[in-house]
């Protein structure tokens, strides 16, 4: 399966913008599955509420993804993307899966980072995995990361490939999401921006960039520049996700011992 | 607290040898807490069950234990080790923490790698946190690692220092127990054996070292050789470990949503 990141430096709250750029950057790529990063339209540092509301989206039916919606439809491929959703008078930081019948999957980050908790309610959805033919995907955002309870969760839901669109600020990810990959042995799909921010009175933050595919060996397959923004497709084998061996004695998930973990 | 790894190459089957070694290289040097590698006396590859028999020893009755309780007495410090307990019957892959008082900790190996099966009961302790004074510690074994629900459960009841007594013969654990420790901000105490072992007609196994100490930040601190016999102490801040804050607005254990994990 032809799979993609694409690595971005939003114009913070220009998002027809950043949407042609995304789709311009896109065209004549043949690709699969396709990953793009956490707010990718919209930029990240929001600075009141007030500002988030007019940036952020009903799903499936503002623009950006029906911009994609159309893209998905026209190319034959899905995509991952990050974008500020607005519902019921609350807002997530979320992940769409659209492809070319509509929206197929929508994820509401779970676990907040920093200054989100200010603008975002706490994700609803839990960790879900959607069938798109040629492979089961997993969604999870950026800091979820840090939490190996997330990619297992989806794992053990049946991904093959976990995309995560990330807005990295802190260092470690990039190690820890082959940790992921190889205690799951799934492919785990990181689309990381670049280039900083620093709106108001914030802080600045600098973002990692660096946007790489973990195989299910925990090996890093495609890796983008710190510092660039690019777009890369690799084509991998989804069966290697489905073989959760490690020995000829040895398997990831019968080998569990769910009795004795204590941790929820 | 002075924490140190030993690293050895033991000789199959001859516990009076290899203690009097482990013995011998501790000695005069000032440590709190020790770790020693998996089976460290009696060699890692068992051929027969009844081979197995006449090495396993009871815990605390047994020569391995009887010796390093003395060794803990006298010198003031705690060691956990792995041994091939035997326990009404059954045989286990264990390690035990000893300390001035006695036996102060038994964990019997939740997950048994390849021919370990063969011979060991899957654990029954669970994975449980010991309160030595200076540091509240956990112990785990070797495959263990690649559970990430062993070193959380761990973390979770409180463990500030992961003990984890190892066999490595597979790539991806060293990197990964950077990750355990990131991901719950505790310390990692790998203590890894170094050598070959073939015994009778099975493969060779051939052992990793590089045992290595990773702090809550998830950097290695202090590591041995690849092939080399060794002992090494470090001074650690097991305050460090009590800290789960990742930014003023985030924390490990707060920030966690149980409720969306499906896990067990």
């Amino acid at each position: 399966m032809l799979t993609g990141i694409y690595q971005n430096n939003p114009r913070f709250g220009e998002i027809t913008k950043n949407l042609e750029q995304a789709i311009k950057t896109m065209e004549g790529i043949k690709v699969d599955l396709m990953v793009l990063p956490e707010l990718f339209a919209t930029g990240y540092q929001f600075t009141s509420i007030s500002e988030l509301e007019g940036l952020a989206e009903k799903i499936p039916d503002g623009p950006t993804c029906d911009a994609l919606i159309r893209y998905a439809r026209n190319n034959n491929l899905y995509i991952v993307f990050g974008i500020a959703e607005k519902d019921n008078g609350k807002f997530y930081n979320s992940a769409a899966l659209v492809g070319p019948d509509g929206l197929a999957g929508l994820y509401r980050k779970s676990h907040l980072f920093y200054e989100e908790k200010l603008f975002f309610t706490p994700g609803d959805t839990g960790f879900n995995v959607y069938d798109i033919g040629s492979a089961r995907v997993g969604i999870m955002i950026c800091y979820d990361w840090w939490f190996p309870e997330a990619a297992r969760t989806l794992a053990l839901k049946g991904a093959d490939v976990i995309c995560h669109p990330a807005n990295l600020v802190l260092t470690g990810c990039h190690r820890a999401m082959t940790t992921r990959s190889l205690e799951n042995a799934v492919y785990s799909v990181t689309a990381n921006r670049i280039g900083a921010e620093k709106r108001g009175n914030k802080s600045e933050l600098r973002f990692t960039g660096k946007s790489q595919i973990a195989d299910p060996k925990g090996e890093i397959i495609l890796s983008l520049e710190a510092s660039k923004e690019g777009i890369a497709v690799i084509d991998i084998d989804v069966e290697r996700a489905r073989d959760k061996a490690i020995t000829s004695m040895n398997d990831r998930f019968y080998d569990r011992r769910p009795e004795l973990y204590k941790i929820i």
